[in-house]
């Protein structure tokens, strides 16, 4: 076994060895959430969707402490809707759900079938997104510029029809937040644009310990509808990018498209200014690759379901009652600490079940700190401390009675130390190229059974045109994932991003470099 | 207009004038939802919205004391999966969404139809609840009597196709929580479906001062597929009832159909006992049942959006600032305070309005207390407070030194008086009724133009046979609302609850009286 042999890791294959598999590993040993029997949709078992509510209750303080309501709007979007916005439509069409009927009857070869005479008149869309049925509330809601701005979010589940899926990252059903609001002015919106992603950006660093580079799209990888779209991009250990948030600046676009216009301070009527922007359980399999190892899943604290696990180690039935006593304390004591906007939380684990399994199940749940205590230690007054951020061996002795005041301190030192190694990782596989046989070679795997792990992110000149983007696409299988505004200092090579130059495809000329990389 | 004369109310029209239209009135006025141009489907807005979120947080907080977990599962479920259980499917196929189609494109006739190309081979049911795909999922975790009790909760969007709706009460989407466990062993599943009932029953009770009669339904009334089902059921202001909440002991139908087997203790291999127990968005329609009055919405303190609003009254510009800093002041010392479990949320209104109109607004919202502040209460040191619970115009002067205890003692004040309020509504409107003249005379409503305000519950012998049900059913559209246990010790006529006596439309013997009522 992996387990009792300190060269091995707990999870097999590791990231070198197969990439795509051990992300798939990671997840299955952490209990996050398994495939369903519905084809691309997933199961999120408990472990796995208590990340996602304090992504959830991190990120909605958020958007309430800047102004915005929660709202609910319909599942189903008449297909007449989706055809409302040109773009919206076609970006979107060709991966819905589509409600047909609403009854099901006993066929004639026995079992149930769509009733014939409960076909509906218009068909109905599981919503995609959100802009065409919220966009008809606005139109209603919106009459005065009194009314502006309209500033909402929405939780939610959404469907997008997709053939190849992977648990979390790419999957047919989704949860996700979308925020919709509408403005008096271009200005507002464009405000409003840039302080959501700003937010995104805020809750990827300081939440999720993930650093992100912020920056517009090209037109080619804008959201259907949308005058400009920010996104928020992540490094992950394989150096592909995530797309991990997006924020749309969607101009009049779909006020136009759904009506909502008011009547001004200076008695004009207009159209608003809207935006939208969204994160999803993406965020979760951003997590796990950000900071996953070859023992399992690594949790960043201020996201972990639970920050400690005790559990007792016996020798012997007489030690039993004073070790659980200690255990009942130490966790008293420990919950009654504050981790930032936080109690501190405990598991304690007294499964009649070996040591070992015991610690590597924890292990690769990821939890940041393992606590064990035996009869030495009710003696001694201390407990040795494992933090998931270091070897799985390796073992701190503290005493009880400075354990309240160390782990909120450690915790704060495993959310920093994992936000560090992730930007060290990002910074390392970040280059200025220039060259385009340099630019070849770096997204070229050096080994080719590890196809996934090539270069990383490269900084290097587009003259701008569509088609030296699709050139690369369809070459090399890389984008430009943003152009780059923040985010991005701490490396090296972005001290050249302003830098004039060449585009890396035709040879024309550019002023500034873009964030080139595969991507998920 | 209404609001400028006191023997006016509010809301037209009132509640005896027209009860349903008066009910959609307070919907409205209190801006909580509104029908969406999709069929049946509601908008919950953001006043609405927040009620919910905070019946949301106060049961996952019970669920989660009860060892409960959250978890996610598909919002599909295909077609073969809810054909496995006989009862299920018979109750459900009826109303249900049904996808038979993954993509839509461009038809001859312009406008989109769905794809031919992409018919799904098995049709997706959108969820009319989830017994179903959780038991699939049930069956590959659970392996060993060590697996159980599997204790999960799921937060979900369910959709049942009805029609005919009403916002909150009824909706062809809604939303709700879903229990789901599983256990080794009978008597433990029925320990967790009375449990559930109380956790319920409690809710209903404490927060939503709303207060319920418990116990099993009759078989006719029972869940598709469940050996037995409890309601909590609550007395409307239209003395109807309306079910709140249920929860159903399944027996072994469900893990039979889904296949959750255990290898036991002793070695057999068991089919797992399993329950499933739900409340959703309908707790509002409840709420705004229990509680309105001809003036709006009245929120229960526990779970308003917001406990406090101030605004300001100004006598000329000079007055403003002492006026403003007043009013800060005075809100930051009382989002300082507690609330049982939640702070002191406060709102204030400064928008440039009339404060006839702005008071208005806020009775119509139905939020708790109401203060404001003009020049000769800075001067006095002291505010004009009035309660939602007392009539528009009443008011109490508290000077700024006494708010801060005051406010959460009034709050807990109007909690309680709106449970008592409740409370003898319901018990002055129940009565033991034996004779068939005179039960029917009960339900005949006393003015014809008014059919929907009639006696109330009726305490009343029934033999036990589905006939005599369905025959008040048919005549009177009365149904038996539950066989009640507890929850109604209150009411005088509760005291003759377990007389022997005979059947009210046959005249067999029977031990025991049971609730009859219209419901909603």
């Amino acid at each position: 076994m992996a387990k009792n042999s300190p060269q091995k890791s707990a999870i097999s294959p590791t990231r070198t060895e197969d990439y795509a598999q051990w992300y798939q590993e990671v997840v299955r040993a952490a209990d996050l959430a398994e495939n369903s029997p519905v084809r691309g949709c997933m199961v999120i078992k408990p472990w796995g969707y208590a990340i996602w509510e304090n992504i959830q209750r991190a990120l909605d303080a958020m958007f309430k402490a800047t102004g915005h309501k929660n709202a609910y709007f319909p599942l189903f979007i008449p297909k007449s809707f989706l055809e409302k916005e040109a773009e919206h439509v076609e970006g979107f069409a060709k991966e819905c759900a589509v409600v047909t009927h609403h009854r099901l009857i006993a066929g004639k070869e026995g079992g149930l079938i769509p009733d014939p005479e409960a076909e509906l008149e218009e068909p109905l869309v599981v919503r995609p997104t959100s802009e065409t049925i919220i966009g008809a509330a606005f139109a209603q809601w919106v009459q005065s510029y009194r009314d502006l701005p309209l500033l909402i979010n929405q939780w939610a589940n959404v469907v997008r029809w997709e053939l190849r899926t992977r648990l979390f990252l790419r999957t047919t059903e989704f949860l996700w937040q979308e925020g919709h609001t509408a403005h008096a002015t271009e200005a507002e919106a464009r405000e409003e644009t840039r302080k959501m992603l700003e937010v995104y950006a805020t809750f990827a660093e300081e939440y999720m310990a993930m650093p992100v580079i912020r920056g517009p799209k090209t037109a080619s990888e804008r959201f259907p509808g949308a005058v400009d779209t920010y996104a928020i991009e992540a490094m992950m250990q394989d150096h592909k990018a995530l797309q991990a948030g997006t924020s749309h600046f969607l101009g009049q676009n779909f006020a136009k498209a759904s009506g909502i216009e008011f009547l001004d301070s200076d008695g004009q009527r207009r159209h608003a200014w809207t935006t939208s922007w969204g994160v999803s359980t993406r965020l979760v399999g951003g997590l796990i690759m950000s900071h996953a190892d070859d023992d399992g899943l690594v949790l960043p604290p201020r996201l972990a379901p639970s920050h400690v696990v005790i559990w007792p180690v016996f020798r012997g039935d007489d030690t039993k009652p004073a070790i659980l006593e200690a255990i009942d304390r130490l966790a008293k004591e420990l919950r009654a600490q504050r981790f930032l906007d936080r109690s501190v939380e405990v598991e304690t684990d007294l499964r009649d079940i070996g040591g070992g399994d015991k610690q590597w199940e924890w292990v690769k749940k990821g939890i940041p700190l393992r606590i064990e205590i035996g009869p030495r230690d009710v003696a001694n007054g201390a407990a040795m401390v494992a933090r998931r951020d270091r070897g799985p061996r390796e073992k701190e002795t503290l005493s009880f009675a400075d354990l309240p005041r160390r782990v909120p301190e450690l915790l704060a030192e495993i959310q920093s130390s994992l936000f560090e190694k992730a930007l060290r990782t990002r910074d390392e596989h970040t280059q200025a190229i220039d060259e385009r046989a340099a630019f070849d070679a770096y997204f070229t795997p050096k080994n080719a059974q590890k196809p996934e792990i090539h270069g990383g992110f490269a900084l290097s000149h587009w003259c701008g045109s569509a088609r030296c983007e699709s050139e690369l696409k369809d070459s090399l299988k890389v984008t430009i994932r943003c152009i780059p505004e923040y985010g991005i200092a701490s490396c090296k090579a972005a001290d050249r991003l302003d830098e004039a130059g060449v585009c890396v495809v035709c040879g024309q000329p550019s002023t500034r470099r873009v964030v080139f990389a595969k991507s998920y």
